[in-house]
């Protein structure tokens, strides 16, 4: 470890209590009021509320390395569907992502040999964020697990200049 | 489908515009500042960076249903880590939680029924977001794929007030 690391626990803990002093949100609930689940890259540029005009309280946000579609991004929206009534996804990739200038390949062979043990799960790399997109639109029609997929949406995210690119859904 | 939902994707690219206009990120780098990667439950109450005082650029986020550890989530964080320099680990759960009162057999039963398919994955139900944290940072310690586990903390945020609370990690 670098020695020039400070954790960020207690400065996080901290930073909430200016937070709480000017909290206006107990009057939420967990149903998403804008019926939206967003599925959206874990990179740390993306302020994933701010891009969309979104607030709290109004969408879920699921997020992990890509935005790609997983079987626990597929539970996540599962139970915001049946649980909490959304009825719509929108995904969101970006430019510049570190899965895209992955080597998968050799990235798992440097884990096998530093851990002794070869991941039981793909890293997910892709080569281009459209494409990928287009991936992950295909992945939520077919899974058996989601009863709402009329309104399935999916932008690209520019790093440099902040704005949103729709991505034309598969025809099929 | 309820006749009231009106999709949202147009309303979010418009709003889009208004964030490219005060667009201030174009120096950011994919490596997060503060070497954190946080990990927090899609519910839509939580707008993850203010809550903990962060701001884009700072570190990953991570979130899914409840804000468990799953194998997405060690994939994530095995890419946050070794691709992209994060030390450190932060756990939000929260209370009020879908997954806290959940049947999870009836669930799966439901399911299974409507789908004709049992899912391959677990709903990650729990009783207690304190003890699902302390179990979090269990998985964590547990998996051969992260390099970095000195610094893992965990918080449970209260929605009606917007207070942190912080979780006693497990002595081993």
């Amino acid at each position: 470890m670098p020695s020039d690391f400070h954790p960020n626990a207690e400065d996080l803990a901290a930073s909430n209590a200016a937070f709480v002093r000017d909290f206006d949100g107990s009057g939420l609930q967990a149903a998403p009021t804008r019926r939206l689940a967003v599925v959206a890259c874990m990179d740390a540029r993306l302020d994933t509320l701010r891009i969309l005009g979104l607030r709290a309280g109004e969408a879920h946000v699921i997020r992990n390395a890509g935005g790609v579609i997983t079987d626990d991004v597929i539970r996540s929206l599962c139970l915001s569907q049946l649980l909490l009534g959304t009825r719509e996804v929108v995904l969101v990739h970006h430019t510049g992502c570190g899965l895209q200038q992955l080597d998968e390949d050799r990235f798992m062979a440097r884990l096998a040999a530093e851990t002794g043990v070869r991941p039981p799960w793909p890293l997910e790399a892709f080569a281009d964020p459209h494409d990928d997109i287009v991936e992950s639109i295909r992945r939520l029609r077919a899974t058996p697990f989601l009863p709402h997929k009329d309104h399935i949406s999916g932008f690209v995210y520019d790093v440099a200049d902040g704005k949103l690119h729709g991505v034309e859904p598969p025809t099929a």
